[in-house]
C-alpha cells in the first residue's frame, strides 16, 4: 500500500469506504458476495477492486477490520464496572444490527486463513475480533492504572464478548440488552457465589 | 413423519444416515452443499431428498440436531468439576474436528429461521445448541442432587460453550486442550478472586 492510500479524504480512501461498504450492503440483503458485485455497488472499476483486494476472502477480511476496529470507541466512566457495561452494551446493539451480524456471519463462514498464509495473516474471523480485543486491553489496563483489581483480557473477551456472539451467531432468543449486559458485567466482577442466590438469573 | 421414518435399523433410518453423513463430507471438503450433490453422495434420488428435507436450510438443520444432539455423552464421574471437566474436553475436541467446525460454520452462515416459520422452529443454529444445552441441563441437574453448589445452565453455555465455539469459529489461537478446559471450568466453579493471582492465566 502507497501513502497516497492512506491519505484521509483522498480518492482511495474513498474508494475503500465505498467498497466496505458495499459488501455490508451486499452481506445484509442475504446475497453472494462477489468483487464484479461489489463493484457494481461501490460504483468503482471491478480491476481496481481486484487489483487492491485480489478475492472475496480478502474483502472480507479487510472490511471487518474497518468496521469492527473503528465503531465502538472506548468507555471513560471511571470505574471497570462503568466502562464494562457501556461497553458490552455498544456490544450488544452492534451484534444485533443486520449490516455487523451478516458481516460475523460471512467471517465465520469464511473459515480460516489459506494453509501457507504467513504468519500472522489476519482471517476474517480473526480481523472481527482484533479491534474487540485491543477495546478490552484498553479497558483492563485502565481499572490496573486506577488501582482497581481487574479481569485480564482473555477473560473478558471469553466470558463478555463470547457469549453475546454466540446468542447473536447461533440466533438464541435473547433476554433483553439490559439483563444480558448487566449479568455478564456482574459475572466478571463479582464472585460467582454471591450471584447464585441473586434473583433474575437468566434461567 | 410416519413411524415406519424412525424404525431404527429401517431404510428410511439408512436413507437418513447416509444424507446426514455425505452432508458433513461435503461441507468438510469446503464446497458448495445442494441437494442434487448430496443426493448423489449419499446414492440417493434427489426426489427422496427433496421430499423429506425441503431446502438446504432444513437438511442442515436436520443434520445438527442428528450431529450434536448424540456426539457427546453426559459424564458421571461424582462432581461437578469432574463432569464438566470431561464434558469440556469432550466439546473442544468435538470443535476441532473438520465435519463438526464445517457444520457449525455453516450453521452461522444459514442464520436465523425464515421470517413466519411456526413458533419455536429450529435453525440451523439452535438445533447445534439444543443438544449443548440438554447436556448442561443434566450436568447442573446431577450435581443439585448431589447437594453441590452448581451454577445455572444458561451460565455453563455463556462461560463454558460460548468461549469454546468463539475460539473455534473466529479461528483464534487456541492453547492446548488441556489448559483451555481447566481454566473454563475452574472459572465457573471457583470465585474469579480466587484465580487473579493463579499463575498460567492465558495471557
Amino acid at each position: 500500500m502507497t501513502p497516497t492510500t492512506t491519505r484521509p479524504g483522498g480518492r482511495s480512501a474513498r474508494v475503500g469506504a465505498a467498497v466496505h461498504q458495499a459488501v455490508l450492503d451486499l452481506l445484509a440483503e442475504g446475497g453472494a458476495v462477489t468483487i464484479p458485485q461489489v463493484a457494481a455497488r461501490a460504483g468503482v472499476n471491478p480491476t481496481s477492486v481486484y487489483r487492491r483486494w485480489g478475492c472475496v476472502r480478502d474483502l472480507l477480511t479487510d472490511t471487518a477490520l474497518a468496521r469492527f476496529g473503528t465503531t465502538a470507541a472506548v468507555p471513560d466512566t471511571g470505574s471497570l464496572r462503568g466502562d464494562l457495561h457501556a461497553w458490552a452494551t455498544a456490544l450488544v446493539a452492534e451484534a444485533a444490527r443486520p449490516e455487523e451480524l451478516a458481516l460475523l456471519r460471512a467471517a465465520v463462514a469464511a473459515g480460516p486463513a489459506d494453509v501457507g498464509a504467513p504468519e500472522g495473516f489476519a482471517s476474517a474471523g480473526t480481523a472481527c475480533l482484533a479491534g474487540r480485543s485491543e477495546q478490552a486491553e484498553a479497558i483492563v489496563a485502565a481499572a490496573l492504572a486506577r488501582g482497581e483489581d481487574a479481569p485480564s483480557t482473555t477473560r473478558v473477551l471469553d466470558h463478555l464478548v463470547a457469549p453475546v456472539y454466540l446468542r447473536a451467531l447461533f440466533g438464541l432468543p435473547a433476554p433483553s440488552v439490559d439483563v444480558l449486559v448487566e449479568l455478564l458485567v456482574e459475572r466478571l466482577v463479582v464472585p460467582p457465589a454471591a450471584l447464585r442466590a441473586a434473583p433474575g438469573d437468566l434461567d
